[in-house]
């Protein structure tokens, strides 16, 4: 069994831990959290060990929250720190923590790309994560992006441009304190975003550009995209391509998805826990192609879209399973997987 | 002095009233009003007569707001009618009313096409409009677009693809009851959406896309433009053509302009009346050039921006000036012109 430590348990860190926790090749060694606030008292209560900064220790005893010891403590049982600290602290904690130890780092889309020695999109490049050191899972939006534009080349379809609006939401559910309200924000204001750059980390050479904006809404991105293969395609060749393609769902206007309010209510239903969407969703009524051009409505739930992507980093850094092998499994245990779906193996 | 009848005095009604006033070559004969509330009594207190449909004039007297008499008897003193009613309403009182007077009426982009012998942008086709019966002004967003690529094309560039992602206000700032909350509605979820075919009724045989998002927010629509012209251009040749052509305003991200609430606030305060901006607001530092390619952030007011199309179009129907002329006269009315812009002329 590998093991894992995860620094940093906010959006992403809590939902990294419950992913492993659903893994039968890892376990969870511990988190570090710099605040003894109910989280730290949630994840104890999920028989968490936590662990902190050297000078925070006293912090927790003074609250009586349970500390099992410093970052170095956890770090040195690991095999494994999955770092999900906001951007920008994770590069801090390579240069005064990770470097030191022999162990291995998975970062976030936060930090900047020259932290790791690879971007990663588990469907895009796998394999160029394999034995490495440190590896950088891309941000919410990317990780969207890659992901359909890795499976359209993956299926043999050579992509000229690929142009994608993207309506960002405003800020997560939790973020009581940023906006905006009741505006559209150029987010930012020149182009290309930084989201077609990031792409490139993941499928260099691809012409892309990216435009973003920034709404009063907390739950899902929602991308307006509009490619141009170098040849003509039909509907139907691209409806095939993402029903058999793992972590790429097709949802129907006509079964009542008009809206990213609706995916969440389904998600909501169907018991996913935070209602979490980890897959891309494609509304399938807005899948539009005229010769060589391809025009749909996608949604990305900011939140939970990196997840996989984090597992399969693990095992990718390890040398644990092969590119589809983690894909699988990852999927089955998180219980992405639909009755009728195929891999696109 | 040429006399016009307004019939329905809501978002679009109560603007163009307004407008007309400002007018040395047209008089407001009066309004037509279903409903006897306040804002039936601020036309009143502004010295305009009121006018109701005939079924309508019991429930004026029942609440003591005086009506002059019916619509018919307000077109007998007109000789062009702007009818601002909710789409689907303008060519009922065609049928109706209009077409048993010998009146002249300009209808409004929630009607049908073929409400009108003519849809009408004035940027864009003026002449065509000239003598005209029936005029149709297009809707906010089709307006918008259709003058800047009208714009392009007048200046002498060719557009071979124009390819709009709008993201629209989800209701006005009066309408309550409508939504979404916190989402991202597909509006719709096919493609393209009908301002793509909408501005082909200005524009014929350009090659235009359009997608659509409605989100929660009510001040101004944003579009993310991406047009590809027939032969390479230069970020100054478009810089020029914007600076010099009226109804286009260029804000620079450097002086303060990055979302849309800053625009209406700058419209505020520099005193405009409901902080109206019939212009289109274009993003400097948002216009990106790559070869035959142009990207930018463009914004525009849904209450006001058809509200100098509407005088223009009055012009056109009597035939009382020339495009430039008309132009020229409605905007310098309105107070659009701003120190050191060159008109398009």
């Amino acid at each position: 069994m590998v093991r894992i430590g995860v620094v940093g348990y906010g959006t992403i860190g809590k939902r990294v831990v419950d992913a492993i926790s659903k893994q039968d090749d890892m376990n969870i060694v511990g988190i570090v959290k710099t605040k003894p606030d109910y989280e730290a008292l949630i994840a104890l209560s999920k028989g968490i060990d936590v662990y902190t900064l050297p000078e925070r220790i006293k912090l927790f005893e003074e609250k009586e929250v349970e500390v099992k010891g410093t970052i170095d403590d956890l770090i040195q049982k690991c095999d494994v720190i999955v770092d999900a600290t906001p951007g920008g602290i994770g590069v801090r904690n390579k240069n005064q923590y990770y470097l030191k130890h022999d162990i291995k780092a998975i970062f976030q889309g936060g930090e900047k790309v020259n932290v790791a020695d690879v971007s990663f999109v588990a469907q895009a490049n796998y394999e160029e994560a394999v034995n490495k050191r440190f590896i950088r899972v891309v941000s919410c939006n990317t990780t969207g992006i890659s992901r359909i534009l890795a499976t359209f080349i993956e299926n043999g379809l050579e992509i000229e441009k690929a142009r994608v609006f993207i309506v960002r939401r405003g800020a997560d559910p939790k973020e009581y304190g940023k906006g905006p309200i009741n505006d559209i924000v150029l987010n930012p204001a020149t182009i290309p975003s930084h989201h077609a750059l990031d792409v490139k980390t993941i499928i260099p050479n691809i012409d892309i550009v990216t435009m973003a904006v920034a709404v009063p809404e907390t739950l899902m991105h929602l991308h307006m995209m509009y490619i141009t293969f170098s040849e003509s395609i039909s509907k139907n060749e691209i409806l095939d391509i993402l029903y058999r393609t793992p972590r790429i769902i097709v949802v129907e206007s006509e079964m009542g998805f008009n809206s990213i309010s609706q995916v969440i209510e389904w998600a909501r239903d169907i018991g996913r826990i935070r209602y979490d969407i980890p897959e891309n969703i494609v509304f399938k009524e807005s899948i539009t192609v005229d010769g060589k051009e391809l025009y749909f409505f996608m949604a990305i739930h900011q939140e939970s879209i990196v997840i996989p992507e984090n597992i399969d980093a693990i095992r990718a850094s390890l040398n644990m399973l092969s590119k589809w092998e983690s894909i699988r499994k990852t999927d089955y245990s998180l219980g992405l997987i639909q009755e009728g779906k195929m891999y696109g193996e």
